[in-house]
């Protein structure tokens, strides 16, 4: 089972690892992380740097396709390289998933249109505006394509494709090791739930802005 | 305020990546990750590498030690050059702190002795072995020295860490940019709430069975 996890400039890294540190622990899996060219990609803050090990062209096929987010998705909104890949690769595809502002990617693909999906907060309008029905809803699946809403969705995602997969006493024997029985020392990580101080500059600077 | 992120073969990528998520976004925060040679560090998968942008060396007096843990941890036990390191960073450090296997690296350099302190589950006897009072909790503040449970706890020490520097207000806008909203599809993340028989095989198991 190959698991191409695709890479851009300043993508978002916990996008992407999330959803690796999961998936990667499924039974027959064979991870790979993917790009335009081989080498380092650096996330959004240049600070972390992963290592592509294959280029788009060499994972043509992959069973499940993983693509994050981050400030970078915006500028590949229009790559028709990355774009193509994500329609080939989603035509043999058995999962088609996204964390954050990666199902705009796929939405820009085309693959959305008139699904169920998700996306981070900020970004949810603009999915509607790609035909897809964007739902405020943390992790989405309709039919082959699991949405997760921003960053840290992803862990969410993993676990719920990985039920799918491999069944849930894998899933949850996966959930112990990784030891996923979260605490946060607040509870403000949704806009529902933060205080609306820190929601509205949030929306007010977001780069989702409609024009 | 540098934070430095270490890395070495075969660690979690998880436990290096949940903290650096949130801990990037303080304000003045410069992140770096660190390892014995600069170049890709492999996780413990092989499937995915990290670059160590800087050579322990380089970064001698870090604000913020992150030490992850994962299988590779158990062969840094006894590396003199990253004990040694980890010592010297942690005597000007502001916090030292840990994920995962990675309080055993701490413990290891003698930095745990008689402090309260957590790990992996599977880790705990061996940090009391170490000196360390070692609790069940899932992250653990004593003095400087901010230890986090497995792998995925990394965040909420992120988050926990990030409120004493920043401010509760900025931990909590960066939960909300995260999206850190926790919903696991199941309810298995500890020994605790997991089921025996998925317990007791990874238990028994472990490479951190004490002989």
């Amino acid at each position: 089972m190959q698991i191409a996890i695709v890479l851009f400039d300043r993508f978002t890294a916990l996008d992407a690892v999330g959803p690796y540190e999961i998936l990667s622990r499924a039974p027959g899996a064979e991870t790979v992380f993917v790009a335009e060219r081989t080498g380092p990609v650096r996330d959004e803050s240049g600070r972390l740097a992963l290592t592509a090990d294959r280029t788009l062209d060499e994972v043509p096929r992959p069973d499940i396709v993983v693509t994050p987010g981050g400030p970078g998705q915006s500028a590949r909104m229009t790559d028709a390289t990355l774009l193509d890949w994500l329609r080939t690769a989603d035509a043999t595809s058995t999962w088609t998933t996204s964390v954050c502002s990666g199902s705009l990617l796929l939405a820009a693909a085309g693959l959305l249109r008139g699904r169920r999906a998700t996306s981070h907060w900020l970004a949810l309008d603009q999915l509607t505006r790609f035909g897809a029905e964007s739902t405020g809803e943390r992790v989405v699946t309709d039919g082959k394509y699991v949405t997760a809403a921003g960053v840290s969705s992803g862990i969410d995602m993993g676990l719920t494709l990985l039920g799918r997969i491999a069944g849930d006493d894998h899933a949850r024997a996966v959930q112990l090791m990784v030891e996923y029985d979260p605490q946060p020392p607040y509870d403000a990580g949704s806009p529902a739930k933060a205080p609306a101080h820190l929601v509205e500059p949030l929306r007010a600077r977001s780069r989702f802005l409609l024009t």
